[in-house]
């Protein structure tokens, strides 16, 4: 998967290459994805408002894809980059700005330009295509929710509701304080970080390379490479460094495995439990809380962005994230079954699934 | 960089390619940082003794790189694989050897085989040459330390220290509490988590791509590839979660930025500051402590490793955190070299380190 | 680069990565080899009208690359499938239908889909991007040329006028019975094969690996990537199989090389003199001269394809050759420029390029 | 695959990644290829002996692969450099002496270094396993032969044969005129360019991508990687410029394809008919005939060449030429089988195999 495409530029765009003939694909499939990211969905996103209308250019034929490169488009109808003027010669601080200018020697201030979350949307639509492959094929279903805002921790009491509110949040108890800590927060003026988490279900056993290609380094890849990530767990994650190793790995049983601390990736592989991902997204820097930062000369200045910006850029990042794992299962599905498929049979010894 | 080789095969190696000519180099470069990943150094890593002594094959000619393929050879002196012969049939619980199975329809059985952590001294060879030239051309320093074994949370005291101690420990004061509770865990045939840093000094402004080889997606895939790991932070990592963004974005002055909570990467950029990065590393499951698991028919079974390993892997990471660094760095900034040096000058308009 | 597209879709389009920023860049700047290339030119090429305007997406702002990726994008205006529909159930001898067929169980007959020529036009546009880079940044010059057509041999006797016919012949005297021979050819309904050659100028010693991305062996790659094109030739080619040693050897003097049968390219690595490339193209099958051939059920059957076919595909494959050796060049430029940088000096022993 | 290593270093070696598992492979395996291509065999090849005995380091247990790195290594041990002290400060024209010292500021001056033939030695091991995996799965044959060397052109009248003589010769009526021209040719201390075919039997309709991994770009890569290459060929190759449509297609019946002009290959995907190709490779440089060159101080100086080398080094390009031809094919059958197996049948319309 290749993008292009800036913020306020004309259009964002993208190459999916190597998804296999036959699947049926319309536009839909992708839409359904691309609206439950897409800003101006709820009072806690940001205002701006895209139609964020994905187009399907090529590789799907008669409602099927062809087996060649499917391009996508989404043209940009709502960029007010007058709303940017003002911070064309200064750098917010948290921002990709002073890193841009520092490496290219010129920036497209605009949004952010190619640093900014907008390039996520095509992401997400490559990513519809690689969950409907995997749920087609596989069975495998990727759901991503909120796991915690600020200081507010979530559990994953009822996954099937993550949809059915602005949060992405299944937890239905918090509900309210999650209303009411952002109303708050909107109203100071200031952004707050949020975790999120990601479970693949039904994935089989074998994907992922021993050393250079590993699973849970690619899916690191893909997580670390969503805007704002600043930290990627498998399973247990960070909570490993306290743990014994007679507590941390997972009994075996002839009925399946007894726990999934492991997160469902063993030595670089799946082995066939739940894949569990957790991501730390820091609070977007463009809020209206004024900062010290420099101008292009070096000159101390004060910033306060104006845009139109979410106060919390985690939530929107739930459905980049399934997108993401998708692409990458799907990836190692298709090498896996090139490799492998001569081994007699991939029959698992255990369930594949936790027996929980 | 390629690595092969198995735990007890014959010899394991590797390929590096283009490290750039003119480098002076030579075997005992790469053997120091060897050393102090082997094993056998303390009583606290795993018995087994090799001299991991690196050859270099290939790639340099009168004591300097040629710009060709390096060559790297470490043969396996002390291969008990005896060992291992009652883990033939039975799965270990937390380890690599049902998803081989699985993956493979067939494993090597002595020590973990491909999935051990013997492939890593090739990794640290290889990362070796990366710091020898980010040093040499660029004065970057890269140095890992423990910064948490099981309950016990080390500081950064004094960087200067890390190699004087078994732990790579920067905390002086926590040598002894170390010790003790090494010692406790050896008697008890347990193993523990841990937890590993890495800062890379001096490191330019501008490495790093925008969207698909964005630097801290690079290290994230690095350090979630090496074996163990279940995290990886880049800067405050998870504590960002609960972060504002006045709080969160490090305030930059005419002398520099105010902090470094980003970790040096903005962007998915370099951003002339330190870059910090933290690992977690699961608790080895080849202990003696009995546990449940199942045989290659699916049987339930009891396993006890009697093999040497170490009670805390994370330990020896470390020098392998280190050189994935350094070999990210040095991939990063050569393609940087590459492709931005018409840009008139890449002086950073703020000192490039860190102003505390 | 990448690209997408089918012949007959809505869009065909394509993402330029890596190109460095600052580089003055125009859709003007594209579109003026994409003219070179388009159907409709002349009498000679398929008689397909597409005005084949190409559209700059991203990447470029206030004039300038930016450094991120760039996007393209050309809308198909003229897609009259109803030409198709008749060969929509059986097989063109010599062309893809089969193999498509075959490989992916389906396809998209129009045009030829993704197999159609149409495809080189956003390799025409990104090939333009990297010959405007070499040309401002190191002087290198690309021209290519038709140096034969069926049984007539073209000499590049002037470069400079091959822009000014149908044919991108340099040879003044060979127009009127290339002319002749295309006419007679278009009343029999069949066609021709060519031979089509490029050169780059100015090219600087040193580009290129020494093993696994040869030079010569990229351009190869991108090369025989064309389509139609059966074989490939660098400086003299397949005449070196009768050659001795003591005549091949491109002697060296303190003025430069005294020929270049090399091509310019020796060990993989850029000499510094002019690098010559020689392509063999074949006719296109789509003929209206009857065939044998089978339908989709392997019945046999008579083939007459009626669409609007070049007769001589090879004339029009001129400017794309061109973009493939200036993609290639500017690939290895970059990667060269980040890896040798050390090298003291570059400064050629021998004047770059060809004294004869 | 990787490889590493110099003409008179320590040893080479490389790694060969991606094979499947559960292929039975030994060294001898490997060893018959390198016997074919290596020197000192006849009195036609370079005198330097080397035993070239491959051992495999990793990725076989007992007896199988393992689906794992597969490291191979061969010691030199026959480095007589002092042969090539005294070049070490002059350029041999037609050599990569002057484009490896611009390059890289240095050189490993002995015997050519990286850019020495024995390099492919590892190439040819490496194909060995690609071969024994193609004809074990699929009953794929790949088989090279001497097409032509110097003015006497060889047909593939028995290709049984090829390995009963020294010249890979195919053209049983022609052995003795190979004979006798090498006889003279060795004498007259001066070499010959040569031609070698590789055809591919039974190779599966659908391997290969459509425009950016084209099976025939690939082929293309690998072949012009070959030390010497200077043009490839598929199928008819250069003849096709002469050729008219209603000449060149190859027409389909249901009892198979007429002919083969196309050599197997249409629009990058085999179609399961023969896959040909033909390589052009130049006379050696390394000759004791005198010729013009410069020292590397840019004087003007002579140059005769007294190591032992080949007369004619295409001879030995065969074993090359079918091991790189393998690993193309290995790599697209895999990769092929991974992204199409959801294609209900690939029973082939036709039978895949030319029916001439």
């Amino acid at each position: 998967m290749t993008t292009f495409g800036e913020s306020h530029g004309i259009a964002i765009g993208g190459v999916v290459d190597g998804c296999p003939p036959g699947l049926a694909l319309s536009e839909a499939d992708l839409q359904v994805d691309l609206d439950r990211r897409k800003p101006g969905t709820s009072r806690y996103t940001t205002a701006r408002r895209e139609d964020d209308v994905v187009k399907i250019l090529s590789g799907v034929f008669e409602g099927k894809t062809t087996g060649t490169s499917i391009g996508l488009l989404i043209e940009n109808t709502d960029q007010r980059s007058k709303d940017y003027s003002n911070i064309k010669d200064i750098f917010r601080p948290g921002h990709a700005d002073y890193t841009y200018q520092q490496k290219y020697g010129l920036r497209d201030y605009r949004g952010g330009g190619r640093s900014s979350a907008r390039e996520t949307a095509i992401r997400v639509a490559a990513g519809a295509i690689a969950k409907k492959y995997l749920k087609d094929k596989l069975g495998i279903e990727i759901t991503g929710y909120l796991s915690q805002l600020g200081p507010i921790r979530l559990e994953p009491v009822d996954l099937a509701i993550t949809n059915d509110n602005p949060f992405f949040c299944a937890d239905p108890g918090k509900l309210d304080a999650l209303d009411e800590y952002m109303r708050d927060l909107k109203k100071s003026g200031d952004s707050i970080g949020a975790k999120v988490s990601v479970v693949a279900r039904n994935v089989p056993v074998g994907l992922g390379e021993p050393v250079f290609d590993r699973l849970d380094a690619d899916i690191a890849h893909a997580m670390m490479g969503i805007n704002a990530v600043k930290g990627v767990e498998v399973g247990d994650g960070f909570a490993v460094v306290e743990q014994k190793g007679s507590e941390h790995r997972d009994a075996m049983t002839p009925n399946g495995f007894a726990s999934n601390r492991a997160g469902g990736i063993l030595g670089g592989i799946s082995s066939g439990q739940d894949i569990l991902v957790h991501l730390a997204l820091k609070p977007t820097s463009s809020i209206s809380v004024p900062g010290d930062t420099i101008d292009i000369q070096g000159n101390a200045a004060e910033i306060v962005t104006k845009g139109r910006h979410d106060p919390c850029v985690g939530i929107r990042a739930v459905p980049i994230a399934e997108a993401m794992l998708a692409l990458v299962l799907m990836d190692h599905f298709l090498r896996h079954r090139g490799q492998n498929a001569d081994v007699q049979s991939h029959t698992p010894i255990l369930p594949g699934h936790l027996s929980e």
